[in-house]
């Protein structure tokens, strides 16, 4: 089965970590290069790589500092990597190599079998989510789910069922016109854009009759965290009782929502676009990147498990 | 009491009617010269004016031309108006022109004298919506009302009550960030913008608590037409349990909002910003411009009351 790129959108190769420039779709498929960690992180915060991205990314720095020189300091790494972004949760990423490290493993043979597991329980995954859809269906996303839309939809396809899609084009990043149309319509499924105010109107008009998002983080209680307006979505998707799936990362220490920080991206970002300002002048804006959707408004968690 | 220009955007200077070129807003405050219905009709389909700005220009239209030929063909006049967009019911204005001419009223002295009672309509309606505040509230609103909640925050001030709001930027016009953030940031009223997929979230953080929102279209039963967004604000509204007020033009001929027609935009208005298309090629995009708003989703309908 082929991929979409954003399934797996990083990669070593010699000493260079290759990351897939996410801001530069759908116009240009472009990889940038990162020499080092310092890099990389400020790939992270740029946001060139996002989701799934950004947790490969984590594994491949660190892949590249032991083949650049074995006794590179992974702790110094671990603590760069750690600050980049708030809402989500690289520490169990980075505990997860120190650990390794410190029980004497050895390091290259751990990272690479762990990414291999992730790879395999990330196509488990879709095709559980794939389980869940019926002939005929029509999927509202939001955002991006690093490729396993396209995936569910290929296993939709492969079982003999009819999927198509809408998605949300998710301002103000505008993810889901960028990347998940991109990526849906290249895998060859029918894909609907939507503005992200348009999703009551489509639900109450019978358009779509499936909600599958992802999530950046999930709580031990069931609460996750993902891209800013999947609560409102899941409060729609309620009141028009239909069903809303999230595919998950595995749990995180947190026990609640109420304990997962969000990030407040600097306002300019929503305020401008393409580099121009279309807010009027004096306005403030307010940008949360993440909201937290509460476990009781979703349908069914499908784990990611990595075995 | 000093109004926003989009309360009164249109005006007739001799011959030639004013339009408030909301399309230019907040970048340049330029009025574009409508020599006819036929260039005035244009400027509907464009939405070069909307909401309050077509109801009037529907009088003034027919204000000019009769102030150029005593005996304008108006029913052709009102037949170039009626089929300028189908959401909108612009045919109860265009009958009661009609029925004042039939009449043998003398026409200008009728439209002079309803336009300065829709006026005085549209302050008291301001008025009334302003009592339902109290002082400290923070008000979310969703696209423009032309002028009304700069001047519902006027009526607070009046009285003592310090008033806030959030607006949502209403993709893909744009509409709540070039004009409703722009009108009550010039008013002086501290105003914070949000993408159309943060009022879940500023909702559930209490940021806001209120909503205030205009109408297009008012049926008989109480449903209610608006712009595109409207509908999925009500349900979360409902959801958060913050009251959801609606400034409503006279109840038209229909019974209930299923029978009002929704208008689709086309397509490369939502897919393109600033002329430039955004979306990956070969997207499909779906642009109903209105929703309908069920009644049992508004908890008070502030009614314009013409006397």
């Amino acid at each position: 089965m082929k991929f979409s790129p954003l399934f797996w959108p990083i990669e070593l190769k010699g000493r260079e970590i290759y990351i897939l420039d996410e801001t530069k779709l759908p116009h240009s498929l472009t990889y940038i290069k990162a020499k080092d960690y310092k890099q990389a992180a400020q790939a992270i915060k740029q946001m060139k790589t996002r989701a799934v991205g950004q947790v490969l990314l984590v594994f491949y720095v660190f892949l590249q500092a032991i083949r650049k020189n074995k006794n590179a300091d992974l702790k110094k790494i671990a603590r760069a990597i750690n600050s980049t972004r708030p809402t989500l949760s690289f520490r169990y990423l980075t505990d997860m190599v120190l650990g390794w490290a410190k029980s004497g493993a050895p390091l290259e043979k751990c990272i690479l079998g762990f990414l291999e597991k992730l790879k395999e329980a990330r196509i488990r995954q879709a095709e559980e989510a794939s389980k869940l859809v019926k002939d005929g269906d029509v999927i509202l996303t939001h955002c991006n789910v690093s490729g396993s839309m396209p995936l569910i939809g290929k296993f939709c396809r492969k079982h003999g069922k009819r999927v198509s899609f809408f998605t949300t084009e998710t301002r103000p990043y505008l993810q889901g016109l960028r990347l998940s149309a991109w990526e849906l319509q290249r895998a060859g499924f029918e894909v609907t854009l939507i503005t992200d105010n348009m999703v009551g109107a489509v639900m109450s008009l019978k358009k779509v009759n499936k909600v599958i998002v992802g999530a950046d983080h999930l709580a031990r209680n069931g609460d996750i965290a993902n891209k800013i307006g999947t609560y409102q979505i899941a409060v729609l998707a309620k009141h028009f009782h239909l069903p809303f799936y999230v595919l998950c990362p595995p749990a995180s220490k947190v026990k609640t929502g109420k304990e997962i920080k969000i990030e407040l991206r600097p306002e300019k970002e929503m305020l401008e676009f393409a580099g121009k300002r279309i807010a009027p002048a004096g306005i403030k804006g307010y940008y949360p990147a993440f909201d937290i959707t509460p476990r009781e408004l979703i349908t069914k968690h499908i784990l990611l498990e990595i075995k």
